[in-house]
Order: structure tokens, then sequence, then C-alpha cells
């Protein structure tokens, strides 16, 4: 750790994630915002844009192409997916690191990415070396990481439930289910009819049954803690929070555990991972604004069924939080700084 | 009153005022739906796009260049400002009657309208014969009109209010102030960042304080109540309601008044304004999918300042129920007919 | 069918079914409100209480021991469980048909109902008598029941989704899901503080996790559906919705089977339940309002996993729709009369 | 300022108000938290009620009546109306300082106070020696403070707005309106049916317009800033927020002014209170969860209307913010010190 404060840039900036990088990162005390880039909004005072950043935020977004990330320690893509492939290469020959929020380096095999995301990928190569920023599953790896792949909002509130069951090898893995439950700012600020608040209000819908480009994420993720091809099916909902992912995991114990103690010991030195007490019920607005995921474990009436609850801010813990707590790993900062925002509730 | 059903038609039946028309239209016992047009979506089932009018609506979008709108008796624009002045007048025409919930047709003084709506209008000369459709002012010549300017939402709630107290020339002219909130579904069903659930929601802000389109309708319309040029103050508010506008009327009482006895004279035979009991406060829930406005007038502190509260569907009273009301009038069929909808509360 | 109307009576008509059964049975054409009663607020006209009934309802609450509820052919309990139990038998003796809303008389088991519900149940014999209120269960055995025991909100939406499968065979019964969403209504009109707009807003938590008093009603249902006991798991979500139920069922298919055309033969002749076409999610407001239940079913990525998804608004099909669909069977009017209600959206 | 740290109590943890405060002092580097109680929850943790402050309050709840608030520096009530009246003469005996969030000591005149809260006050004598505790009024009197009446939610945001026009007497004192619109955590963590989720979303209403109890209190503070006996009209209005006060206030300007200026200049040295650019209106979820208040003032069509918007977060700035901000200036900490908390938007 050094005196020094770090620079940091942000590609992107008129986001959710963007938005709340800036929350988190203008009181951070150990970072300089030094670049906002925007290809739309550039010259406008950020702070013009959101409100809310009065009095914290004095930049204005700048072009991308006039901006100065090359300076920069470390560099967020807060971006449409297919963006920070482009840019990252050149970035991380100048010896800036780069924290992508977006799907870009989040899967290894690259036919999969291009099938899901309908592209193809500008540089498999970084793809190999991009550590998926995980901190509980690879905080070893993020420390040294030039390029760090921020997984998902579904990914990490479906990963960390799943986590100490399959590292442990005490569910069937053949048939895992997450009935996953989505704020609708995880669509992200774009202006289209299904986020309307007319249209998302009072209502509730499954989406993407048929496919949803987490699932290939999550069950990356789901193969390596369990060593093994695992069957997994995912329902994505929407529901009419602002933020918040619940996930709801169903499994089938194969062999008799004490849930309880397994959750716990597991993360008992996690900062972020709150496992509830036995019997009760994580509420996303527990962990509203903040990094926390809360997790609870039950086994209904004794069966073997393993019901998994686990909830996350989604653009914190899911995108933005997660990301400064991977950049505070990567540049030996006690890996909470910054981030030890009381949830807001009510 | 004949026994034939009225063939109807929509214009730019994608939006909300045109989903609410075919709620409101596919069970009106006199009406066959004939036509629904969309440049947009023309082949695609009505059904596929707002599925809760599966089983009553079997119709398909249209083209509007090849629809068999001049075989009907009345055509209903549910389309942006601007569309219904290019079409208008070849329907009339042909003998069918037209009624616009857009505003081409409801600013009498053309360069007024041209100024707020910033475009040429393209039939001065209509405008003069157009009737401002809200029956409890002007119901007789609804009657006959052939062409109908359905009232905007706020005018509708914001005209109501006032009305008692204008027409019996008992409050100060001079200074009337319209506090108004509405629902979102009131911006359209429009892809526009700050409609979304993740901006609108959880929110509440004023808007257009610096001038409103509604505002020189609403005007226009206390001036002819009042027989003279009155003063006016409108604020908007958007509040995180899908549908419901609650209008919040100030002014000044100049003489002495049984007020509540004024506003229940005005209105005792009006089924669709409904003057609630001395001292309550209408809730937007109550009149939510109803064509009913409800108004609650109060002299708070027996002072001389009188405050009105009106309450009403914008999508209903505020848009399709009122252009169905209208409807009704003008083919000479109960005033009722179709809309003794029990408001959905909760 | 009879030209007589029939005289009802709702008991209990405070909380929010009975609000709903006066929504709908005020402007059903065959019915005529006849005595609603209310220990709490006896002398208060029911308008009062809820203003959006205002020229629909023109009867006060009656105490309900100077009620005539025994004049009525029907009586509706909308009262809190333990309440039908002690009154049915003698309304039953005096000729007068029940369909209590409320739990008293859904379960067959004794013991399991007096587990579940904790208290002794009154009249044990009538619970056998008593027909389970799911039309599409159960038609000709309701057409002559004294006494219906309407289906919980729940219930209706997860049995309606199993249905088609366990009556067909082709699924592993010893493994059913039911992740089921609720929205707040469902809580009852309550004063509890994790109903309240500040605790139940913006916010998304799973419940009853360890045992839902629903769980006995629905594993009772699906066991007689696949005439052998069923390994079911429920989990019921609160979700910030005032109406529907969004239920998302899994289980595993054991035989080939084309699931669309199974579900649409299965209900293709029934009005109130909609098979969506394939590919597609029902939103829960595509229902709201109406006594539809909307169903898609879907085999994700060709596995051997079906995902059912069922929605309803839990106040009409899950319960005050259902029970005028039940009194319209009872009394050999059209099944849909009085529930032709387009549901409202937005 | 010192280097030891502030002992602080807690009256009544168990609302919103307790649990804001908690949310900002469990963070406050200058606060030792030593005390919270309930008379209904002692023996519970804290953090069981809130798991929102798991990991920052390990606190219990304990009894009042065993309480070592008189161990503490400064007590916050937290509680209902008509208790903190009850407690404070002892405590102020023993030398600690008293803040009460509630209305006990907001108003002078004691029968204005005993008729608006319907009881005998306790200690008028205490009443005179309380300090209005509206920083941006009153610091220099709150510095020396040993009794701060914390000001309403609705007071804050509306005497924010009219300050710099009553001060600069450029208005007409006699007719000023404040239609103010407020989240319904405002009514508090109390079950009651008009706040539950079903009753108060998706619904929008005025109350009180015959009189609120805010009314005296912003009276009385309009007519020390106007040196005169002032005109006032107050309505407030249920919005279907969680947090947020929205003030829209309307006066009539009586000497010609650059308003702009006047308020900018009004607020320059405040912290806590933004004005915004000229033309903007602010948004409620631009403070969220921060102890700003945002202003923006219009003069619409170039009238002589002045209308001013005021936003803050009811349970920040309008109660528990503001009440460290009190605090910090009773004890001669800076006065920003653990509030600088970015608003959580989206």
């Amino acid at each position: 750790m050094t005196n020094k404060k770090l620079k940091v840039g942000i590609v992107g900036g008129t986001g959710y994630t963007g938005v709340e990088l800036l929350r988190l990162l203008s009181i951070h005390p150990s970072v300089v915002l030094t670049a906002i880039t925007s290809r739309g909004e550039a010259g406008l005072p950020v702070a013009d844009m959101f409100p809310s950043l009065r009095g914290y935020v004095d930049l204005m977004f700048t072009d991308p192409a006039k901006s100065n990330l090359d300076e920069c320690d470390v560099v967020f893509f807060a971006t449409p997916n297919g963006i920070a492939m482009q840019q990252t290469r050149e970035l991380l020959a100048k010896g800036v690191r780069v924290i992508d929020l977006a799907a870009d380096f989040r899967i290894k095999d690259i036919p999969t990415w291009e099938k899901w995301y309908g592209m193809a990928h500008a540089c498999p190569d970084l793809v190999a070396t991009a550590v998926y920023g995980l901190p509980e599953l690879n905080r070893a790896a993020i420390k040294t990481a030039q390029l760090v792949a921020n997984p998902g909002c579904y990914p990490t509130a479906v990963q960390l439930g799943f986590m100490p069951l399959l590292e442990a090898g005490v569910v069937d893995t053949s048939y895992l289910i997450a009935d996953a439950k989505s704020g609708v700012s995880g669509a992200g600020r774009k202006a289209e009819v299904h986020s309307l608040f007319a249209e998302a209000g009072d209502n509730f819908k499954a989406y993407g049954v048929a496919g949803h480009r987490h699932l290939p994420e999550i069950s990356q993720g789901l193969t390596g803690m369990a060593k093994s091809k695992v069957g997994f099916t995912f329902v994505p909902h929407l529901t009419p929070l602002i933020r918040g992912i619940h996930a709801t995991l169903y499994c089938k114990l194969t062999k008799s555990t004490d849930l309880q103690a397994l959750f716990e010991a597991r993360y008992a030195n996690e900062r972020f991972v709150d496992v509830l007490p036995k019997g009760t019920h994580p509420e996303t607005r527990s962990v509203r604004g903040s990094n926390i995921c809360r997790i609870a474990v039950h086994q209904p009436q004794d069966s073997d069924v393993v019901v998994v609850l686990s909830v996350i801010d989604n653009l914190v813990k899911g995108a933005a939080g997660q990301a400064v707590q991977n950049m505070n790993i990567m540049f030996d900062l006690p890996e909470n700084m910054g981030l030890e925002v009381v949830p807001l509730l009510p």
C-alpha cells in the first residue's frame, strides 16, 4: 500500500454502473477521479446529469479520444458489452490496469461467448489472462491481475449461494436451479419500453427462460466449484424494485450436512458475505446501497431439498461495489476501503 | 339511438390511450371494432402487444394507408400531436366523425397553438369547427359535433375543479393556482430515460414550471368559464403512480359562499363527477380504471382560501374514457354506456 | 337458470377479498347484494370505507347478529380463518349455500388442518362434505355443492400450473418445486408492520420457507392429481406489487411430451385459463383485475427440466373472482357471468 | 473540539428516525453509541430488528428504566410526541444535552401546542429554553443549547424554501401557500392500515387539509422570518415514495428581485442547502439518504408569482440527519462530520 492516491478513470460514466462507481469512488480516501468519458455527453458536467453528485464530483464528461485515460493507474469500463475489448490492449500496454464491468472478459470459452453475445471477440488472448473478479473465489489471482472481469449481477448472487455446497461436494450437481429476481436498474439506464415505470411497475414476470447471457457465466463458475460439469437451470425475473437481486436456489443434498455450519465456516473471513442466522430470510433492502451479500440456507421440512436465499444490491456487490473491492485488492488497499456504506433502510 | 352497432376505428393503437380505448371499446355493447392502425406494427395481432386483450380483441394492427377507416362511423386518433390534423379533413369529408385524443384541435387561437406545439397548424379552419370535448361544459355542442377535441388529462382535472367557482363568480380570478401531480403513464408509452422505472420510481419532482403545453389549454377553458382573462399558475409534478392525476387547486374567495352546496348543485346531474362529502380527501385509486372525477372542496381554517382536490384516472376520464363518453353523446347512446367499470381498489 | 336474482350475503366485507367481492357482485346481472356484515363497522356505509364503490354499493355494514343472512341464497365468507366454521352449519340448515374464501374447509385431513391453523376444527363432518372450489378440477361437484371451499391464492396458481403435467403422468412427482411470488394485498388489509409501504416497498424477500399454510393445501391437490404422494417444495416470496401472483414451477420430465399441446388440450374449454404461445412469459399485470390465469410452459435448453410460469390476480382468480365463478356454477348461471372484466393494463 | 468521543444515547430506537440515527451514528467518527432504549424490545439485538445494521451496531435494546442514559453526553429522543417532555428535565439536570426529534419542544406558545397535540404540556418552562434546531436559522443558539427541538420534516423543507424571501421582505406575506408531498416513511413505522403497501402504493391523496400539526410549527417559523404575522395555507399529500419530501411553495413578489441571486447569496455558506441553477427542478431522489436540501426558484411566465421547489429526505434533513448536524454544532465538531453520505441514485 502506498500513500500516493490512485488515479482512476471511468469509461462510460452515464449508465447506472457509472454513476454508482462515482458515488463510491468520489468519497474513497485513496482515489483521485481523473477522467470520465462519454462520447455522447462530452463537455457536460457529470453533476448536471446526476444531481446527486453535486458537491462530490466536479469533473466533466470528456470525449474518449481526448481523455487522459493512459495516465490512470486503473480504468473501469462501465460500458455496453463489446467496448472494453476494443480498448483494453492499449491501456494494458501503457501499464494501466483494467476492470471491466461488462461481459467482455468473463467467459473463457470464446465460441460460447461469441454465441451468447452475438459478436466476434476482439482479443481472445486477453480473455485467457483476465481474472474473474469474484474476490471470495479468486482473491489471490485478483491481487496481481492486470485485467479483471467483474462478474455479472445474477452470477454474483447465484455463485456465492451455491459455492459452499459445491466446494464441499454435498449436493447433486446434475440438477441445480436458480430462480432469480432482479430490480429494474439491472436493465441499465437505457430508453426501452419494457423498463418504463408504467410497464415494469406493479408487474412481475419471468424473462429469458429459453436462455439468458448470465447462464453460461454462472455455469462456468459452478463447474469450476464442482470440478465437474453441472446441470443448471436459470430463470430470471423482473420485479418492481429499483435495486436488488434475490436468488432462490434449489438443489438436493447427497450427504447429511450441517448446512448452517458449512456456510458460516466458508464465509467466516469474508467482510462482504454475511451468513444470516438459521431460519431467517434476507431482504433485498437490507443490502440497499451496500457491497454486502446476505445469505440464508434452509432445509424445509427436513427433506433433502436445500433452499438457499441470497441477496445483493445489483449495482453494488453486483457491479460497481465489487469492482471497487477488486481495485482495493489489486492495489493492496484494505479490501473494504470506501465500501463501509451502511445499507439504506427503509 | 339506433340498433345498429357503431363501426369504430382507432388510429395509433400502440400507446397507452390506444390500449385503454381498446379495453373500454372491446366490451362496449354498441361498438364493433373495425380498424386499428399502426404504421410500425402492421400485421401484428393487437393482443400480442397487449396480452391483457387476449380473448377480447382479435384484430391486427393495419397499415394506415391500407386501412378501412373511411367505412367507420367514428375514428379516434390516439396519436402523437400533429397527426390527426393531417388526416381529419378527409375523414370528415367521407362523413366519418372524429375524436382526437391529442392536442391538435384543443386550442382555438392558432398562433398560441403553434407556439406551444412548435409546428404550423395544417387546418386552422377545422379548429374553428371542433368542439372541446368536456361533456360537463359542452354537452350540447358535442352532440352534434363532427370533430371533437378530447381534453388533456391535466386540463380535465383542473377545469372540473375550478368550474363551479368560476361560473359562480365567487373567487379572485387573477390568481388561480393548480398544483397538479400525474402518474407516469401520462408521459405515454415512449422509450424515454426519464420515464424508466429506475428513474421515476421512488422519486418525485416538478417539471415544466416555466411552461407546460396544458397551460394555454387550461387558461382558455378557465377564461371561458370566468368570462374574463384569468391569472393562472400551473405546476405539474411527476409522481410514482402508474395511473392517476391529483390536482390541488388554490384560489381566494371574494364572496361568502356555501362551497359544498355550490359544487353539489353544479354536478348534481353529472354521472362522472362525484362531489365527496365535506372534509374528505379523494384518493387517485378510488377512480383507478374508471371514468369518474372525484372532487372535494375545502376552506381551511375558515380563511378565504379555497382548496379544491380533484382526482381522475388520466387514461380514462383524462383520455380514453372521456373520448368514449363523447362518442356516446355524439351518437345518442346512454352517456355511461360501456363506462360502468367499478374502480379497481386496491 | 332462473330469472330471479340471487340474494347474496357477505360476511366480513372490510378486507380486500370483501371489497373485491363487492366490486364484482355490484355489477353482476343476476345478483342482489342483500347483506354485508362486519362486527366492527356496523352502521357504516360500505362506500364510506371504500370510496371506489360510491354509486355502486349503497348498503351499510350490519352487525352479524342482526343480519338477514339466512334469507340469502348464498353467503360468502370473506373472514379470517376460523370464522366460517362457526356459522356454516346454521346457514346450511336453512338452505343457504356457502362459499368460504378462508381456509376452514380446504383441507380434508383434520389433524393436518389443526396443526397448520393452530386451532381445533369446529365441524369436521362439514369438511367431509365441502367441495374444493377449483372449477377446472371439480366443476361437476361444485354444481351441486352446498358448501364450497374456495382455494387459496398460491394454491390456485400452483395447481393450475402443475395439473396438466400430473394428470398426464409425465413428470417426476417426487421433486416438484413451486417458487411463488405474491403481491402485498395477499397479506390482507391488516395493520401489520411488515406490510407497510415503507417496509414492503422497494424490497423483495422470501418468507415461510420452513412451512407456509398453503403447503398442505397444495400438496393435497397435487397428490390428488398425481394419484400418489408427491414430494413438494414451496417457497413463497413477497414482492412489491399490490396485486398478482407469479408461480414459477420446476419439475423433471420422465416421458418425452409435447408440452405446449398438452397444456392447450387440457385447458381448451376453460374460459379462465389461457395457455400462452410457446416461448412467451406471462406478466402479472396482464391479468390485473380479471379472473384469468395465464400459463406458459418452457423446456429450457431442451433439457428434461420443465418450467411452468403461471400468473393470476390473487384477489380475483385467487379469491373473489373464483368465488363468483363457483357461485355461477352452483346456480347454473353462465360461468363467466359478471367476470368479463378486461384486465387493467397498464 | 475534543479528542474524546461523544457518548450517545437514543431513546426509542425502533422507529424510522431511530434506525436512521443508527445508520448515521454507527459510522460517525466522534461518536460511541452507548444506549438504545425500547420498552417493548428490551433484550433484542438492534441488528435483529434492522438487519441492515448487522456488522455496524452490536448493541441490544435496553429497558429505559435500566439504561445508562445519564452517562451520555447527548441523548436523542426518537419517540412519539409526549415522551421526551417526561424525561428531559432529569437528563438536563445531570448535564446531559438533549435533542428531541419529536414535537415536544418545537412550539413556543403552550396553548397552541396543547391544542394541536391534544395533551397538557409537562414542562412549559423547558420549552422556553429550548432552541429550535434549524441550523441555517439558529446556528449560534444551537451551539450553546442544552435542549434542541429538532424541526419536523415538512417544516424543514418549507421554511428553508421561504426563508430567503421572507428575510428579504420581497413577497406578500399575507398569502403564502405550501403544497407539500411526503413519502410514506413520514408516517413512521407504525402498524396502520392507511400506510399499508396495498393502500398507499399506486395512490396519491391529500390529507389533513383542515389542519395538520406542522401548520402551527411552520407558521411560527415564517412569522419569525417575516417579523410579522403571516397568512399561510398548508396542504400535505401522501405520495408513494419511501423517503422524500417535495414542497412546492407559492407566493407573490412585491418588489422586483433577482430571485436566483437572492437564494444563492442566502445559502452561499450552507453545506446542506444546495441552490440549483435557474430553470431546474430538484428531484427527491437526488437527496435520498443525504442531509441535503436542494432548492430551485422559479418565476413562471415572468409574472409576479414565485414558485419555490424544495426537496429533502424526510428521514435525514427532515429528522435524523438534521439532529446529527445539530449535535455536531452543539459539540463543536465539523458540522458535516458523519454526514457526507452521497445520495443514493437511482
